[in-house]
């Protein structure tokens, strides 16, 4: 397939739209086509607008492009004109359903609609089936676009064998404690005051994100509706001093009495869903076990599968509950922008996002 | 009361030995009057054979001892003679029992006897009327002497509050994720190529040592034998990039329904045992409660109250469980060297220890 | 001598005012009377105001002074009514000379005038008889008051042994590469984006404070002139991941041919100022000497003499020039708040601060 | 060409042994058909004997040879035979003359023999005709083999520069400052214990390296003697809590006078030697100039150009000497196993190994 579906970025010039940005470069089928960013930036290049803090260089075409301001009036292109949102809370709450209203496949990283019952909280590996709750918010809204949302990084970092599990046995709760790298808060983000010799054991609003999506990750769309998985989550949020790559320490209670050797091997038999295969940039191993009992680790698996991968190891009897499990996701990746990306493909694939320029 | 104490120290020379002879070194009541160390180091002066990691000068007058053979023969003098191991392991499981038979009070740091019956695992704070056990220890053996243990240092992060709680509400269940300090693995301990930019979520044998020992200390010692709580415990320590100060990230799962304001009242309106006002070393407000959400944390609060007391927050409502907490203490100092020194204190104000040189 | 010195605090809610607030509480002969912050802390208790960074408790008796605004028509009381500095340079620059005018005697921490010829650039252990130049400076503008000001902590951290040098063999040329702390910056000051696992060869007008203070520092004042020394000083400054203390690896070129252990002696034997042991806060030994070749390390070294030390080592040959050196300070000890302390105890002992209150 | 040179590598267990591995393995030229070990791995498949500390998995055809015990019996193949050191130092000065008049040719990266005037010390960028003295060195002898040798890690990070401006202005003397990576020192290495939230300003034998090695390679190789350059050198070297990557800072006085828009110039108008243009792994771009103040720095240049880049900025006046400069590469790419596979490509280049295998 040629490289036929032009894109817009919302909020390019942060953090996140830098990761589109760089990301979206070397992508086979989107080709960035417009960018927006605040009213400082906008009217100059990308590359003069933006301080570009990812490793490499910006990327030769999107340097040129001019930023705009953000407007439902942005010409992107495309059959079905895409864009992926990079702004924040309150900007994405305010224009995402501008967007959709105007027509566009909104693809957001932001929290802002992640809960709403009929927005899809999409993981091409986890819950393919879920965009069928776009025609239902189409109509709700009154809405030739719509909106599909990708969970916080941290959600993100536990979902797939939490996933495997409850499909295999069933899952009645999880107590989560993440350890989250510091380039989750953006840039200039956590102070090295805060961090250095020093952990945080607090990220504002996080604890709550953890609780609430898996929920509906592992729930289930019906007749456009979504409902909620009936397992209850305990969570809380540390900040460490590890640049990039999300840890995640969780005792589960599942749905009947599993030997270790069948929890692991559920996870290393697990296939994803078939419409992955379609996507271009699904990792060929979304979900590594390691017998080595210090594995994962943040450094040495956050870059596995172009850093696609969950990385999960240590499963063994918890004392308290049933079982005990470590995973790992890169944060910035995995967890944001090229999560997003792959829920495009996802929507290509099933044509919800039509072919062509 | 003068200072008329002698104690000995075994294994002065490694890094919990170091403490202890730096602490001993401003004591009110203890003296160093012997060390011991390997062959490699017997038969020089401290100075020499020691390679001091900690900040400030060996104290003067203990840099002048020559280091003695780990050997029963050591003269300590007193009328009860006082050892405090900081032995490793194997060595603390060959030596400790000889002390003990030959008439010392062996109060150890080191793990070979923590689980073991008539030892008590003892922390004056949580259980100091575990010591009860003691005379059944010194019946089952003939020894004269005796042996009392502290606790690891991530066990003693989180055995206050949770005593606290169970005292006021029963305690059924906890699930324990810990971020320990590299100096917990003693020096050199954790290669820097570990842990920069990076966290281990393995340290050896410390899983189980964080579901076994609480059951002990929360557990009751009658008639000379200790029954062990019936308290349900997961746990998975992690290692992190911070120099000193263990956190613990903890759900627990009580007796009754409790409210997180009752919660917190327990834990703020706690009275130390009436035994604690007579150490000379016990701290003024061993447990320190904080409403900022983001406290408490390793570098501002591990040397509270001198490095010896528990600094909680976080109590709020588990998704999963009952109520969540935070906790931290310094591992080296209360749970390590000061922790067993304030053991001795307690056994000298309960006469297991005779005053006298 | 009572503690009858009554001084305020200018910019008291920062980073660098907290410490003179922590500092202040305990000091022996001043009392903190009056404190001012920016707009919007102004009228509020301090302990409202704040946003404390530092270890432990904020100072009962400053909790409770209400922050002025900052004005030279603060109350501060004394018969020379004392502030110390810690405002920002713009302000600084508008503020102090109006203090200075109104009768106060300013002592700043700020770089606004540091340069300026006739304001003492002032440590006590190295130029203790610049404050000399505080006539001719009341008399060129007409106050009543004056300013005196410390150094950057950049070139706090290597004046002393250069002082030393210079007084013993001359000193021609040195060119210094620092290794600094990130409390430098203050808070949030340098994100952890920047310096986790990372070293910044940057720090903005850095390389011109050290290159140019120390000129002045080593100068000597002529009949309220002061002479820049005759000293040729490249440098460059890096920002580290260490929390406190600065390094400098230094190569000089002295006066005439000077062997190790000669240079060594000089520092050895150095003894401060006759003037320095009235001032209650000077440090028994401001030089410390180590042969140990890994020393001085910031970790194990800032806190040397409650932070006012400096520790010097690896006196050897330089092959490019004649003699190379390391030496380190405490950035916001020795380096701020505290050598501004000493400055105003320096000047209580020359008179030019009059006791009582 | 086809890959047709067979390759052996001693010491193919350790830190630079593993990088050899795991660059040869894709080598365009170069095959791994031999490695030796330590005693203790000998006779066993690599995939069992090595401890593997790096990112990625061991690569397939190495992980199932046998490795050998370290001796010229070693079966290499080849028309010359020829092996990558990753010796220790010691076993490297006993071994490798061995291997030389066994006939093969040794691209060390030990430190054994640097120094030995009939030794090359070898980057093809800097002074690729100093391979001359192999004949010389095979004639004094009697070796058909023969020895070259890569620079320290921390010489490599300034010689490019230096070079650069010597060959345009001349050199007479440098101050460097270094600032040097944990993974410099090995595995295990640096005990976190001494590096976090701290900078130790030693590392054995490296200022002295800093100082010499540079000599030799800016030296020039005349009739099979090489004639040091007369540069007067003074170095001192930092160990800081940076994963990879080398930093200098460097301080130089030139042979005339230089403004630092012509230093500017000489390092970006620089063209490799016309040889390295034939060698497969040669950087497009072996010198960077950032123009940007704060730049280069680890984190972010390290990896510029597969590691084999060196990234230089912030050239200015010294106050002190003539220039001031700050270069960075990376340790263990360029500094290490990149740089010595770099030399065994000059070597098939100019003929001094012969293709075939």
């Amino acid at each position: 397939m040629e490289k036929i579906i032009p894109v817009g970025i919302l909020g390019a010039t942060g953090t996140v739209g830098q990761r589109f940005v760089q990301l979206l470069a070397e992508h086979p089928w989107f080709e960035v086509a417009a960018i927006t960013g605040s009213q400082r930036t906008a009217g100059r290049p990308y590359r003069e607008g933006v301080n570009w803090k990812l490793n490499g260089d910006i990327p030769e075409a999107v340097g040129e492009l001019i930023v705009q301001p953000t407007d439902t009036k942005l010409a992107v292109g495309g059959k079905t004109p895409v864009v992926f949102s990079a702004l924040p809370t309150a900007e994405a709450r305010e224009w995402e359903p501008q967007f959709a209203a105007a027509g566009f496949a909104v693809i957001t990283n932001a929290s802002a609609f992640r809960m709403t019952p009929d927005v899809p909280l999409l993981i091409p590996e986890v819950n393919p089936a879920h965009t069928s709750l776009i025609p239902a918010q189409q109509a709700n809204h009154g809405w030739p676009g719509f909106i599909v949302a990708s969970p916080n990084c941290s959600t993100t970092s536990v979902i797939l064998p939490l996933k495997v599990w409850q499909e295999a046995f069933g899952l009645e709760a999880a107590v989560i404690t993440t350890l989250q790298a510091i380039s989750g808060a953006g840039y200039p983000g956590v102070s090295s005051m805060d961090i250095l010799d020093n952990v945080v054991p607090y990220i504002g609003g996080e604890d709550a994100k953890l609780e609430n999506e898996p929920k509906k990750l592992l729930g289930a769309a019906v007749n456009g509706q979504l409902q909620l998985a009936a397992v209850k989550i305990g969570a809380q949020a540390n900040r460490v001093p590890v640049f990039d790559g999300h840890l995640a320490s969780v005792s589960v209670k599942l749905g009947r009495s599993v030997s270790v050797d069948e929890a692991i091997a559920a996870l290393e038999n697990w296939q994803p869903p078939a419409v992955c295969r379609q996507l271009p940039t699904a990792p060929a191993r979304p979900l590594i076990y390691h017998h080595d009992p210090a594995r994962p680790q943040p450094r040495l698996d956050r870059d596995a599968e172009n850093g696609l991968a969950w990385s999960v190891g240590q499963v063994r009897e918890c004392g308290a509950l049933d079982l005990r499990f470590v995973s790992i996701t890169h944060n910035t990746l995995r967890g944001a922008a090229s999560g997003a990306i792959l829920n495009a493909e996802l929507l290509v694939a099933q044509n919800f996002v039509k072919r062509g320029g």
